[in-house]
């Protein structure tokens, strides 16, 4: 992977990231592609109308759906879902923890049952790696040990603590494999965690950041903080993180936070709120969200958003699209999924050109202007 | 509206038809779109990838949601939808029959509850005229008296009575108000009826085709009746029906019954088979049916159908489709549909080239003889 800093523009930074399957420029959002494909949409929509250079898939959904030694006969998650840039698969241990049954975090991993048929899996940090290996994934994460909050500051301590010890082995692994051939187009991120208490993120990041990982993550926020409790955490973690080196936000956010967020020094995002909210009726526009299930768009002929240039926006008005979420179309949440993610790729866009003219701080007055009118 | 006849093989047919909004090549399948939409593909994909000159949306659907009133006042049933070629229109009278929880068939129209609201509607033969005008339809269809089958002689023959009477107003009805300048573009077919009794399709036939129509259905079919006794009724029915007129014969059916009928002279067909099945998982080639959900496809790599040119077979391996299908992702709906009416509409391309060439019965041959390997 080879990363360049293009730009700054305070905190905020415009980075290019070099994979074995594409040139990602940053800030970036990542559609959450679960089972390797993005919810309602096609490859050829991700590749052509969303132009995106890179996708999330899940490691917990993928190993036990279609299973990830399937995915590596089938060409691995390039071959098998046709996208061909590149992917970051997670390690699993989210879902493990927070879909399963029953979930266990142990010494030396999570135990967990399926939540499809109720059979039993451990998780180990290696066992995620070599999942990820057949995955063939262009970033992969480690296993990280989650903890459910409110939590004491002990349980967080032996959290960090075992994240640390985890990302050690992890990376200790990962490494020999590439010296052993497997791998080697392959990149890992460590995650950082620590809640929201300075201290633990402070411990965390200085840890993990002294190991040989191409990236850093910070987890463990949008889970119930305060908005600004997260903003002054991320902006708190990242003095830790190298400047050389991608910097991702996991699992945020709304189009707030990923402004916010980019000026406190984020490269990366991903979140399954543009696909889910789509499905559910909710729309982002520039002026702010819409529920388009309202009856006052009924007889509205104008389109979604009038200054998005999505296929969705181009072509249907706000009463087709209302009709087709109230008949409970299909074809709806295409249509919607198309423009949310439009919408947020596009955004990404507009904060980069920004920085790149060292305007950020404009481009979010005006981001917010539009929304209060 | 312009009729040409431009081949014969036989008595198989190649047409054009010339409406307001698009030139219709026969054979013609008309791919089912309820709502103004056909289920899970956008308008782009009937127009660019399927070619479609000609869609069928619902009355009964379309009058009970949105409303036909509202679909006027977004631009009828084109504007609304966004599809600019032709749309033919039903009664709604076999939905009204269908689908309502109470349905009376009286004198002058159908009595019915709506299967949504439980709301009470009468529809009457100039009545389902008006909410055709309103949704803008290129050709719409008379309401005709349904009879559920088995059903005496008697209640047939009033059937077809009644049918006949309904026409007579009908086409009155339509012929004054284009004097009166409403519906000048639109178009209007009769629906000859008669279940498989010759005697009566013979009556019907005979007067309805005395009627100033622009074209002529045959309706009442693929309602249970073995194929050969639906064959031998179509083509009892067609040496009543005019030569210089569109053939249309409705709600039929496999790829067999529409090879079958086109050597019966039929033009134009619709039906919600290869829709509806594609959502359940059964998919045509030109080899016959699969049944993508088999766990011998979890890890097959070649496409649906090798000799398919859909956008579906030329990126996706059955594999890929079978692990979509397994996982309920909304993205296989609409792979699986542009599939299916891809295959319906390119059979019609084929076979409009057999006739134009005179080699139908040879096509025909074909067409089993891939299908018995």
């Amino acid at each position: 992977m080879e990363f360049t800093l293009d730009a700054t523009s305070n905190k905020a930074r415009a980075c290019t990231i070099k994979t074995a399957h594409s040139t990602i420029q940053t800030p970036v959002f990542m559609p959450v592609g679960t089972l390797g494909t993005i919810k309602a949409l096609d490859m050829q929509d991700v590749i052509d109308t969303l132009g995106a250079e890179i996708i999330l898939a899940n490691t917990y959904h993928t190993y036990l759906r279609p299973g990830d030694k399937t995915i590596a006969k089938m060409g691995k998650l390039h071959g098998f879902s046709t996208y061909p840039k590149s992917f970051l698969t997670d390690s699993g241990g989210f879902q493990a923890f927070s879909l399963s049954d029953i979930s266990k975090p142990k010494e030396d991993g999570i135990e967990f049952r399926s939540h499809i048929d109720g059979s039993k899996h451990f998780f180990t940090p290696k066992k995620v790696i070599d999942i990820q290996h057949n995955l063939g994934s262009d970033i992969m994460m480690i296993l990280d040990d989650l903890v459910a909050l409110p939590a004491t500051k002990e349980r967080i301590k032996l959290s960090i603590e075992r994240t640390t010890e985890w990302a050690k082995d992890s990376i200790e692994y990962f490494r020999t494999k590439q010296k052993e051939g497997i791998g080697v187009d392959q990149n890992i991120f460590a995650i950082i965690q620590g809640g929201i208490d300075k201290e633990m993120r402070t411990k965390s990041a200085t840890e993990l950041c002294a190991l040989d990982y191409d990236g850093f993550a910070i987890g463990g926020l949008s889970v119930g903080e305060l908005n600004n409790e997260m903003y002054d955490t991320v902006e708190h973690t990242t003095q830790y993180m190298p400047e050389d080196k991608p910097r991702y936000l996991m699992g945020v956010g709304t189009p707030e936070d990923l402004i916010e967020n980019i000026e406190r020094g984020v490269d990366m995002f991903d979140c399954v709120m543009p696909t889910r909210n789509a499905r559910n009726g909710t729309l982002f526009t520039s002026f702010g969200k819409l529920n388009i299930k309202g009856a006052k768009f009924k007889e509205d002929p104008s389109p979604i958003d009038a200054e998005c240039e999505c296929p969705t926006c181009k072509r249907y008005s706000r009463a087709y699209i209302n009709h087709l979420f109230r008949s409970r179309e299909i074809t709806y949440f295409r249509l919607a999924t198309l423009h949310n993610l439009y919408y947020y790729l596009n955004l990404m866009k507009q904060a980069r050109e920004a920085i790149l003219q060292d305007r950020y701080t404009e481009f979010k007055k005006e981001f917010y202007a539009k929304r209060s009118k």
